[in-house]
C-alpha cells in the first residue's frame, strides 16, 4: 500500500490522560483511534494487525477441534437472571421499544452457548464439544484506562468446552493451556501461566496468562528465572521468597492479563438443564470449561512488550506489513511493483513533501520489521535495516528482490 | 470435517412463525439458530458461508481502493443529536452506570466515520478517501420477520467515500455499483439495480440492489426481459406498462434489498464541520456517499435464490464445503484424507447409525455442490452427483481424486 493512499497520518500528539506507552504509540502511528473513554476505532494499520492475530488464534482453535460460531451481542435478560448473574455491575442494558424484550449486551457468552449446545446434545457420543467465536464484548468498567488494554467495548476470542468427566475436561484444559502459550509466543509475548482465583463456580484455581508490563493492572508474584507465577490476589508468596519450582527469587510485578481459562464444573449445566445420556442409558450433566483471549487487548500487550523509545517493533507474525519501502529523491515504483508481484506486503512511503528524517521517524514509530531505502546516493542498490537492529547494509536491488 | 465432529445436527422441525423458505432450510440444516425474534447465532456451517461472503466483499472493496477499519458499536448520543437523527425509532439506547455517558447502538456509522475522517483530512491531496468495515449493526425493527433477512442484530459491510466534487463522487458511485453487481453475481444472486428514494439528504435517487424473492419485503416494478427496476415507493410505472429501456413488459414483484448506495451530498460534512483546503487554498466541504451490503441477510437471500424442494443448492463460491463425502458400509477414511491433502474442503458423513436415505436427505438439505458416495456395491469407484443436477455417474477413485 502506498502511504499516500492511507487515510490516516502519524501525529505527534500525546494523550495526557492515558499513560500506557502502547496507547501513545498506537494512537500516534495511526493503528487505533479513541472515540471516547474505553471505546476505539481500529484503523487500517490496526485492522491488519488484528486480522493477523485472529488468524493465528483461529488456526490454533481449529487444530484442537473447536468449531467457530458467532453468537449475538443482544442477550435476553431472562438468561442472566437464570444463571444468577443479572446483578453484575459490568452489564450494559437495553430494550426494544416495540416489544417487551429486555437485553444485556454480552460481556461473556455462557448464557448463550450452554442452551445452544443443549439444543443439539443428546448422547455421550456427541461429547466432547468445543465451540469458539471472535466477537465484540461489552463491559461497563468503572474506569476504562490504559488505552486499548481495558475497554468498555473490545473484541475477545471466547471458547467453551463440554465433557463427560472432570478428567476429560482437565485433559482438554491442559491442551488449551499449551495452545494459548503457542499463540502468545507466536504474537511475540512471553506470557506466564499464573494461578488465580477460580471464581464463584469451582474450588479449584483458574489460570491467567500474564504478560509482564508496567501498564498492567494486575500484580503477580513471579520468578524471573523460570516461568512460575501466582496472582497476588490468591498468592501466599511474598517478595524475595524462593520460587517453589526452581528456588530462584520471587518478585512482585505488574502484568497484563492477555488470556484466562476456567474450570466451570457443572455450574451452567445446572442453570440451563444441560443433560446427555451416558453409555449406560443414564441422564448425566456435562462439565465445562471456558477460555478467553482478548484480541484487541493483545494489540496493546504486544506493543507493551515490543517497543523502544522511537516506537513499535512488531514481530513479523503480526506486523501490518513486512517491508517499509522508503523512496528518497528517487522513483521506486518499479521496486514496489516487483515486491507486490512476489506477494510481499509493502507499505511504500512515496511522499514527496517529507524529509528523509520525517520518513525514518515514521518508519520507527510504525514499526514494520524491515526498512528498505531507495536513494539516488546508492544507484542500483537499496539500504536495508531491521527494525529491531541498528545495523544498516547496502544490497544490490536484484539480490534483495531475489532473496526476500 | 467429519460430520460426527460437527456439534450441530439436521432437524425436521419447521418454525411455523417464519414463512421464509431460507429460514426453514438454514435452521433445519444447522446454518443458523434463532435465539429470539430477530437475533441469531451463526452456527459452524453458517460461519463458513459468512466468511466466504465476507472475503468476496473484501477483495472487491480493496480493489476499488477502500480501506478496512472497525468502528465501535457504542456511539455517543451527542453525535446523533448533532446529525438530527437521535429520534429515529430503530435506535437502541444504553448508558454507563459509572459515568454520565449515554450511547446508541450503531445502526449505521456516518456519525462515527465523518468525524474520524475529519481528524486526518486537511488538503485536497488527501481526497478521495474510502473507508469500509464489516461490523454488527443494531436496529430496533418493529417486526423482525423473514428469519435472518430482517434482524434486530445483523452484520453489514458499510462503506463511506469522500470526494472534492459531485462529479468525482458520481464516478466512484458508478464504480461501486459495478463492484456490487460483481459481488452479488459471485454469490449466486441476480440483483437488479433499482431506483429508489434518495432519502432525506439529497434530491437525487439512490439505488437499491434487489434480489427477486417471494420472501422479500419490498415491491419493485421490473422488466423480466432486461434488468430495469424501480422501487414501487417512488415509481410512476404500473403493471403491464412497457419497459422504458427495452419495451418489454413491466411486472410488480417482491424482492429482498441486499444492498444500497446513497449520495449523501454534504449532509454529514455540514453536521460535523468536515473541511479540506483546495488547490487554491480555499476551505471546502467534501461530498460523500455511503454504500451497504447486508452480509447475514445475504446468506438468506442466496438460499431464497438457490434451493429446490429438498434443500439448499449453494453456489460453489460461498458453499461451506466443496465436497459432501458419504460413506455407505465402506471405510472411506483414506479417500477423505487424500482429499484433505489436496486442500479440498470436505464434509465427511462417516456416521454408522444412519441409513443411506437419511444421509442423502441431509446432503440435499445442506446443499454442498458435489456429493460423492463410497459404497461396497462399487469397489474401486465413487458415485458422484452435483447438487444442481440429477445425473449420477460412477468414476474410478484414482481418476476422481486426480481430477478434482
Amino acid at each position: 500500500m502506498k502511504i499516500t493512499n492511507l487515510f490516516t497520518k502519524t501525529t505527534k500528539h500525546i494523550d495526557e490522560e492515558v499513560k500506557a506507552v502502547s496507547h501513545n504509540y498506537l494512537t500516534r502511528a495511526g493503528f487505533v483511534h479513541q472515540e471516547m473513554s474505553g471505546v476505539y476505532t481500529i484503523l487500517p494499520l490496526g485492522r491488519r494487525v488484528l486480522t493477523r492475530i485472529e488468524n493465528i488464534i483461529r488456526k490454533e482453535m481449529d487444530s484442537i477441534g473447536s468449531q467457530e460460531v458467532t453468537m449475538p451481542v443482544l442477550h435476553p435478560k431472562e438468561r442472566w437472571i437464570k444463571s444468577g448473574r443479572s446483578e453484575m455491575d459490568v452489564l450494559f442494558e437495553t430494550k426494544s421499544r416495540w416489544s417487551k424484550s429486555e437485553y444485556f449486551l454480552g460481556p461473556t457468552h455462557e448464557e448463550i452457548v450452554v442452551p445452544l449446545v443443549g439444543r443439539f446434545l443428546s448422547s455421550y457420543k456427541d461429547l466432547p464439544i468445543s465451540v469458539y467465536q471472535i466477537q465484540t464484548k461489552f463491559r461497563d468498567e468503572k474506569r476504562a484506562k490504559s488505552g486499548i488494554i481495558r475497554g468498555r467495548e473490545f473484541v475477545m476470542k471466547d471458547m467453551y468446552s463440554f465433557h463427560e468427566t472432570p478428567e476429560e475436561l482437565e485433559e482438554y484444559y491442559e491442551k488449551v493451556k499449551l495452545s494459548y502459550l503457542k499463540i502468545f509466543d507466536e504474537c511475540g509475548i512471553k506470557a506466564k501461566v499464573t494461578k488465580a482465583s477460580g471464581g464463584d463456580f469451582t474450588k479449584k484455581y483458574s489460570h491467567e496468562f500474564m504478560a509482564l508490563s508496567s501498564a498492567g493492572e494486575d500484580l503477580i508474584f513471579t520468578c524471573l528465572d523460570c516461568s512460575y507465577a501466582e496472582n497476588s490476589e490468591v498468592s501466599q508468596l511474598k517478595e524475595n521468597d524462593s520460587c517453589p519450582e526452581c528456588q530462584g527469587k520471587i518478585f512482585l510485578k505488574k502484568a497484563i492479563e492477555v488470556g484466562n481459562i476456567f474450570d466451570l464444573n457443572n455450574k451452567f449445566s445446572q442453570d440451563f438443564n444441560l443433560f446427555y445420556t451416558n453409555e449406560k442409558g443414564e441422564k448425566k450433566m456435562p462439565v465445562s470449561g471456558c477460555y478467553g483471549i482478548g484480541t484487541t487487548r493483545l494489540i496493546g500487550a504486544i506493543v507493551e512488550n515490543n517497543h523502544d523509545d522511537k516506537g513499535i517493533i512488531w514481530p513479523a507474525t503480526v506486523a501490518p506489513f513486512q517491508v517499509h519501502l522508503i523512496s528518497l529523491n528517487q522513483e521506486s515504483e518499479e521496486i514496489y511493483q516487483r515486491l507486490l508481484d512476489k506477494n510481499v506486503e509493502v507499505l511504500y512511503d512515496n511522499r514527496l513533501d517529507k524529509t528523509a528524517g520525517e520518513k525514518f521517524n515514521d518508519a520507527d514509530l510504525i514499526g514494520i520489521p524491515l526498512r528498505v531505502v531507495v536513494s539516488s546516493k546508492n544507484p542500483g542498490q537499496v539500504e536495508i535495516k531491521k527494525r529491531n537492529n541498528e545495523e544498516v547494509s547496502l544490497v544490490e536491488i536484484e539480490e534483495f528482490i531475489e532473496n526476500i
